[in-house]
């Protein structure tokens, strides 16, 4: 079994660096604040002095970082991974950031002998506890089969979605994708209340047919009951649609239906709702219609 | 078993019409072209002469009808079906209109002594065809159960939405939410594309997650083929935008997505594209990035 140097152990890293612990890996792991290194310590695993030391233990690091700029930190910067890892180790990171800055950090690491998978997640936090996350892979076949048996432990199923930084594409795409839905049903849902009519069995009609999705299902839910505790933040989601926003820039993608929704994601935040859930689009809808 | 009157024999009233006729109802046909009619009363309907004498022959009249206009110029209007049906009769209206334009007709058949359903479908030709079409019923629950074994034969399921206009309202729900589905799809391909990553990975990664739907499946293949035949004609869904707009206004629910949809349909039917497939808003995106 490979050493594995774990970095970040937040919301999702947590667990994730607790599941390959159990599954028998001998994991080393870092993190900015200790708390949570010292919970990883007590199940079995053991502390890194920071970045590059972590590396230098490991055959494959994996990070899981909030966003693009904690990657390049954490990676390319002072004390970082590639002043650590050796050649013919493998880096995965499983953080969702801008495919560009993906791409970057695996032409800096080739240069030192080290190939790099970008493998972002969705899933959440429930699905990061039990094992079940569902994985978009960016990198070379051989990258990805290496980092395969670790894949098994974390997730459910993995997509190898194409070349470095595609993993990252793939998972703006989703973003971007769950972001206009719940738009989509917020804008239903209203017109049926405005129209007298319950929203409640418009989304059992349309379940049944081409308006069918599970974001009608779960997210439409949730409208109906106003339970808009996370689940996925509005926060995350904006900064998660920024990545897409980014590489449409980047790539010649205009994306007009992302940019409105980022900007209700804005509105939502500007009025004190970024911690709560995504689905919450929904009761920025109700008022707008001054509900 | 109840008389029918059916009237409008195009794409979707023809093949409803021969079902009905099929189930070994006595129906009476009206339609605005002959041909239509011709092919019905072959099939063993009656020709009936204009919506005021078809009315008069049923017990039950059925209208399927492009627009709301033509809805009411042939129930309301000189020689139309409020003038025919007898006191006592239903009238079921399956065509796709504005909400406010389905409650002025059941208000004005009321005053009549006859009750209206409103009971716009979705699935398109090959349901109607097949009987397998979704109905989205609004009326009190007396009118919806009497016209219950004309839906039985015509659809493969009924949702009774609620009072007289709701099921207009449910198909406006539909289809904005079709298309803003369709749009999300069109912008994560694009992504995908521009990003030099492909997009058929993308749409087999997203359909395991929250990202699924319908659309991703359905027009998200259409997308990849560039399989932009009918299917489900733009100009059609413009129309039935148009009437979500309407009730948006009407009732005081702002649609922003909704309305940028619209826009984009709009410039496929500047370009040419009117008739081709609803899906074909994913050939506009590759327009926009200048492919």
């Amino acid at each position: 079994m490979e050493r594995i140097g774990f970095i970040g152990l937040g919301i999702m890293g947590k667990p994730m660096a607790a599941n390959l612990v159990a599954a028998g890996y001998e994991v080393t792991v870092h993190n900015r604040s200790s708390a949570a290194v010292d919970e990883l310590v007590a199940a079995g695993a053991t502390a890194g002095e920071g970045p590059a030391a972590t590396a230098a233990q490991a055959d494959v690091v994996v990070t899981m970082l909030p966003d693009s700029p904690d990657v390049e930190a954490v990676v390319l910067g002072e004390g970082g991974v590639a002043e650590g890892i050796r050649e013919g180790s493998l880096f995965v990171d499983m953080s969702t950031i801008s495919p560009a800055v993906s791409r970057r950090v695996h032409t800096a690491l080739a240069e030192r002998g080290v190939e790099a998978v970008d493998a972002p997640v969705s899933g959440g936090e429930p699905a990061a506890r039990d094992g079940q996350l569902a994985i978009m892979a960016g990198g070379s076949e051989e990258a990805v089969a290496r980092a395969q048996p670790i894949f098994d432990v974390l997730g459910k199923a993995t997509t190898h979605i194409g070349p470095p930084g595609a993993g990252q594409v793939a998972k703006a795409a989703n973003q971007l994708v769950v972001a206009l839905n719940i738009q989509a049903v917020a804008e239903a849902l209203l017109l049926a209340r405005c129209a007298g009519v319950d929203p409640a069995r418009v989304r059992e009609a349309l379940l049944g047919g081409f308006a069918a999705s599970r974001v009608l299902e779960v997210h439409g839910e949730r409208m109906l009951e106003h339970a808009f505790d996370p689940g996925f933040r509005i926060a995350l989601h904006r900064k998660d649609l920024a990545i897409a926003q980014q590489a449409g820039r980047d790539d010649g993608a205009p994306l007009p239906a992302t940019s409105l929704v980022a900007s209700l994601l804005d509105a939502l935040i500007a009025q004190g709702d970024g911690d709560r859930d995504h689905s919450a689009i929904g009761a920025l809808y109700e008022r707008l219609a001054g509900e």
